[in-house]
């Protein structure tokens, strides 16, 4: 005779992250041992030493690769536009799909010029969430879908970088790093494509009606992803967690997908231990979100537009820390005298 | 009849910087254009789109391109090492040059990852300059061969990436700067390679001594280079220099290279409006030698290599900014509404 527990559709991704890999600290051990012998004063590679590290650690294995990177951009639409939040209308984020899918975007760019590979994929566009000024964005089954969608989508990398496109998503992003931190909503909204005075008012605005109707219902960060979050917000929070397990290192994009990666860090710190955040976006308080997500991001450029842009650049610096990590010569092999 | 005018060996360098083309406003002006109509709201690639400007602007042409980037180090030996300012024996700087053309260094793998060219130049290694404390580092006459040598070095590139490798030149560099902007020689002296602390007392006592020494005869830029610099440094200076007139944009590396930049910046502070600095070396004074050649680093990784290593990584960035602005497509083409 079996007991049937109640599933709730959440179960699947607590029981994840009870059960998170840690680092390979063998692998991480041998990275130091082989970069102390290297033909370059020990330190003199500042943070690309740092990530050669890193890599080995979370990919499990040592020399560190970085052969098959692959952007996943998730798209979503959101009900909240009706606000008045974004200066785009939302028919964009099907556009910019055909554009992603038709390489004229800014990422199949960086693909390109970097050798990345490139995997889109829309959630629902023509069902956009709820507006989560009056309602809850998500079904729980929904929600789980949609996380349980992105942990589908992540196979065949060794380096995964995590972005999105969405109209409306910057107000979606700041209400849950609202819900998940506290203070006041105009902390956390920034002007995200570029709304103007009156736009940033009516941002500001929705964050705290949604904040209000949520209020009661939001000690749970995946409550927070439910009600406030989105579809492609909801994948990129499966994707990061699936890669953890499959031993995948992660380059955490911009402002949403940090507040994709916070849910997870708010329900377990340790869960983005495998996440490097790549790049501080322009996007007013994505330092904040950085910092309380324990994150220190490699590059500064003032980038502002999703789909994974800061991480495909990002992608290219570790690239470049693992091949420096295998390709040196070690002070033996090239004749160099150490240090006296 | 013809007056024979006395010629002094840096009246060629002199003329230069007061023939300095200016930027190709043109050009700036055609990226700034369809910059405009590029699917992307307006500024969200943030630097990556003043680089395209600055590429297109300083190469002479719309769009930009970075087909063929190059980088070159200079290497050089140092009277000034004979007090103690390095951990590593001299010889390092000529095995060094070994490993770099056998492929075995930092920024050949560099390179390699990133599809730059690679030259290296060695300059006499086996006749060091003169010890700074006791005497000018170069004659005139070596001083701009040195200078002349450095500008026959860059042809054939749309992209420059400029460092250097020598042992005891964080030293060198520390002279010259405080020779330029003033100051105590411990606000210019770092640990370089990475002396310990009796090494860093020995590295400002020797800036200290070379200062006093030349305090007199320094208020020419020129005579900076000459007296406290080396062969490397003044290969730089014209390297840096020469692109300019050859309409080719220039990568600055770390320390050692903009205290190079920076001979040229004190003699015509608009000499370097077509470099950027590549990236913030972990070497203590870079910041402070930034601002004072008025460049804004564009990564900030926590190196101190040398070699051109931080310039390799910026040019990749280079690269994506120049294929970002080329390859995109505009909101027409890809029929993506643009903002209401």
């Amino acid at each position: 005779m079996t007991s049937a527990l109640p599933v709730h559709p959440f179960d699947g991704i607590r029981s994840l992250l009870r059960s998170l890999p840690g680092p390979d600290e063998a692998a991480a051990e041998k990275v130091r041992r082989r970069d102390a012998t290297l033909t370059k004063p020990s330190g003199s590679l500042g943070r690309l030493e740092e990530l050669a590290e890193w890599l080995a650690a979370w990919q499990g294995r040592h020399p560190p690769r970085v052969d098959n990177p692959v952007v996943v951009v998730f798209a979503g639409n959101h009900g909240v536009v009706r606000n008045g939040v974004s200066p785009y209308p939302p028919e964009v984020t099907a556009q910019m799909v055909a554009n992603f899918q038709s390489g004229g975007a800014a990422i199949n760019q960086l693909c390109r010029t970097f050798g990345l590979g490139l995997k889109v994929f829309e959630l629902a566009l023509e069902s956009p969430t709820r507006d989560i000024t009056l309602d809850a964005a998500l079904d729980e089954s929904d929600c789980a879908a949609a996380i349980a969608f992105g942990m589908q989508a992540i196979a065949g990398t060794d380096l995964l970088c995590v972005g999105e496109m969405g109209i409306g998503n910057t107000t979606i992003a700041a209400a849950m790093a609202c819900a998940l931190y506290g203070g006041r909503p105009e902390d956390w909204v920034g002007r995200g494509t570029g709304v103007d005075g009156a736009g940033l008012e009516r941002k500001v605005d929705a964050v705290r009606r949604a904040l209000d109707l949520h209020l009661q219902h939001i000690a749970d960060p995946f409550e927070v992803l439910r009600r406030l979050g989105g579809r492609e917000i909801a994948a990129m929070a499966g994707a990061i967690l699936a890669a953890r397990h499959q031993r995948i290192p992660v380059l955490i994009d911009g402002y949403v997908a940090s507040a994709a990666a916070a849910v997870l860090h708010k329900a377990e710190p340790s869960s983005l231990d495998h996440c490097v955040a790549a790049h501080c976006s322009a996007e007013f308080a994505h330092s904040r979100l950085l910092e309380k997500i324990g994150k220190r991001p490699l590059l500064n450029l003032g980038m502002r537009l999703g789909e994974g842009s800061g991480a495909a650049l990002a992608a290219a610096i570790l690239r470049a820390a693992a091949d420096l990590h295998r390709g040196m010569a070690t002070f033996p092999e090239a004749g160099v005298s150490s240090k006296s």
